[in-house]
């Protein structure tokens, strides 16, 4: 793992609920069949996103298969500071928004299942279905420690906390980030992430991040992935394994020490830059002129050889919950490398990520065609920082240099065309999140449920009284 | 006038129609019944800013009036190159937008109902429902000769030329803007936008842009105004007038020379501005610090004193166009400074003018309930370029001054919370739009025919088989 992956790893976090109870809509359970539901999450999957990437896989009079479905809602995000009865907070992280879609509760940045101020465990849709013996999976893009699918499983106050190296001083340069001593099993806690996901209920957990599962456990001479073993958990750590694995049996895959690798990248690996202005535009802003980044196209990243697609990961996690289950699934899928390639400014990486997003939605509907009590629902957690502009700007026929502050990448799309994306939320190597509503996407199993407006908490309500949970 | 507001009246433009058919759905022209649309546009209203104006308005958890809207879609924006068959141009403005939504046709930024390229004009929806006997209105903020209420009414090559004195060359300091000389009435064209404005079918319109109505017409001697007099139009010219005009008369509302004064402004007229970072920090940015702009209340604007809210027009016009009708109307409102604040990065006047659009959807909901054959339709032409990011950067435990390279407004909510408000698309004095999809809002009239996704020339389609045109 380079410096800087590491570096990445370790800035996304944010951290610090009170519990606010979704509004529960009357229960229904359903007949004989078992009922099942997959949630998608892209992980900062905004309008701008999505116009990105429609545009860049499928022309700007293309569609989405996203935008083939049936319903579709706007779905309010809700943060809190971290206080009992905090007060709002308007931009939010993965953690405490993936926290509101497991358990209905609104909480603060950087909490996994727990309560702001209060640190309380906040009961999650894993846990209600397998006390109602439904079975569950998560399969992600990132680690399977990471923010989003630990919300799913785990209670702990900091997402940094992935591995019980990490549970007394997550440290980066000598920055102390954070801390989850009062969750570490010598205080009588659950531990870290990675030992809470070894010992979950799960049937199936595919992603990346083996290397938090290399750790001694806390307290003990064996891995935490030895751990899991014990658990009764088969693992894998290649596509082959994967394809190979065995039905029947708890799935845990670690296909990459970390965030698995994307599928695009940008020409020779660039990434947004800064436009260059010269030494008199420099002195006025009238004056000069300015370099912009040249134009690129997105190409295939070389370190995607090999790893399996989120498609392959879904197909083997429905397969894998669906034989022989007369009581039904959860299912969390979450395309994490959206919001991960647009914190470092990488819009091919984005597209890639929305790509593949798309063919595991493919596999889900599939499915769920097989199989009619299906509900699947495909949100983002929060919005991110990548904005379409203009490629030439609405004000060219001034005769002065226009560009962007931030970070500007100009891509050629298959059309032909040039597409503008920029960065300019903050001059930190990594992008802010942006705090607007996200989009909510439902197969025809939502009507009735999906109202075009909602809030986060809503989702976990809908997901809970569909499984009859 | 001061010579900013000139400089941004005259800066918004682009300029530049193959028309591609809108798909027809089959025409359903209804019973006995007059039927009506509403078509309300919020000006450059995405996610972000109907997000940071609910923060505001109602709190973080609070709901807008629109959230409450049954049908909720996205709407694919579609713009060309200035030429046949021209390729796809990956962000818009508000004169192609608005001709994708009156005539159905795609075509480049800047053109008023023309086609890319070849310059014809496109049959707009004013024009279809007078010939078959409907009324139509116009209700705006903006100017009614700019883009947005242009194109429902007028065909011209750019956007700019508002009145006669502008047909030939429009120039600011020095800078050739654009033409519409081939649009003149000497060659046989129908004239600058006010003129066309002047000689149309409206049974009402009303906003601001009295100054291009004082300007005598091409090749005569009395103004547009009076002109406009001559074909029926009473003209009224403030609130008080507006309030006591007749039922049965066409309405020409001119109530202040260009784009009415907004609602809201920023403390003390603020706007957002630069961090201002210390020497130090300029030389390395690990170092130093920065001096973020002080927090800021949005306050009443003054100038808005006198001016007539959305809300009125849209009761007068719906009063007008509903009286002894037997055939029903189409109407559009448009609340247009969501944008033209946005591209001056004030965002306190974006919130009192979306504000504004709710106020006026509230009435067009009222009306739809008492004309129960009327459909509301809500929709965005195109995205802005705010975006709210977090008041405490996500990156907070770095000990780095950390800020965006654009300008921040940092507004005091009501909630009393900081929501940070970025605008960072350009170095100009005046934001660019992006290109993301945008919202689309529909009553429950809309069902069946308001689908989830849409293209933006769909929604021509909806309206024109609504009415049975």
């Amino acid at each position: 793992m380079t410096t800087l992956t590491r570096f990445c790893l370790l800035a996304i976090a944010l951290l610090h609920a009170t519990a606010v109870s979704a509004q529960a809509p009357v229960p229904d359970p359903g007949g004989d069949t078992p009922r099942n539901v997959i949630l998608i999450i892209g992980d900062g999957m905004d309008e701008q996103q999505l116009t990105i990437a429609r545009n860049y896989l499928h022309g700007a009079a293309g569609k989405l298969l996203l935008d083939s479905l049936p319903l579709r809602a706007a779905v309010q995000v809700l943060t809190i500071e971290d206080k009992v009865d905090g007060g709002p907070v308007y931009v939010s992280d993965s953690a405490n928004t993936a926290t509101s879609l497991a358990t209905g509760a609104v909480t603060s940045r950087g909490r996994i299942g727990t309560s702001a101020g209060s640190d309380q465990p906040l009961r999650n849709i894993v846990e209600l279905a397998h006390a109602a013996g439904l079975r569950s999976g998560i399969v992600t893009t990132a680690s399977v420690t990471d923010a989003t699918p630990a919300a799913f499983v785990a209670h702990i106050n900091f997402r940094l906390c992935e591995n019980p190296s990490l549970m007394q001083e997550v440290v980066y340069r000598d920055i102390h980030l954070g801390s989850c001593a009062q969750h570490s099993k010598a205080r009588g806690g659950a531990g870290s992430i990675a030992e809470q996901l070894a010992a979950s209920p799960l049937q199936v957990l595919l992603g990346g991040g083996s290397k938090h599962f290399d750790v001694a456990v806390e307290g003990g001479q064996r891995s935490v992935a030895e751990q899991a073993r014990a658990q009764g958990f088969r693992l894998l750590y290649s596509e082959r394994e994967l394809a190979a694995a065995p039905g029947g049996e708890r799935l845990l895959g670690l296909f990459a020490p970390s965030t698995l690798p994307v599928r695009l990248q940008g020409e020779d690996g660039r990434e947004a830059e800064e436009p260059r202005p010269s030494l008199l535009n420099r002195l006025h802003p009238y004056l000069g002129s300015v370099t912009l980044p040249e134009p690129m196209r997105c190409e295939p990243n070389p370190a995607f050889d090999g790893i399996p697609s989120l498609r392959q990961m879904t197909e083997v996690a429905l397969a894998q919950l669906s034989a022989n289950n007369e009581r039904g699934f959860f299912l969390m899928v979450e395309s994490a490398s959206i919001d991960k390639q647009a914190h470092e400014r990488k819009p091919c990486g984005s597209i890639g990520e929305l790509a593949q997003l798309e063919e595991a939605l493919a596999s889900a509907l599939d499915f769920a065609t097989q199989h009619p009590h299906t509900l699947v629902l495909v949100t983002a957690d929060h919005a991110q920082a990548a904005q379409l502009i203009p490629h030439e700007s609405l004000f060219s026929a001034y005769p002065i240099p226009l560009y962007t502050p931030g970070k500007l990448a100009r891509i050629v799309t298959p059309e032909g065309a040039q597409m503008a994306v920029n960065y300019a939320t903050t001059n930190f190597i990594m992008e802010e999140h942006t705090g607007a509503a996200v989009p909510l996407y439902s197969n025809a199993e939502g009507a009735g449920r999906v109202q075009s407006f909602l809030r986060q908490p809503d989702l976990f309500a809908i997901m809970r009284d569909y499984l009859g949970l």
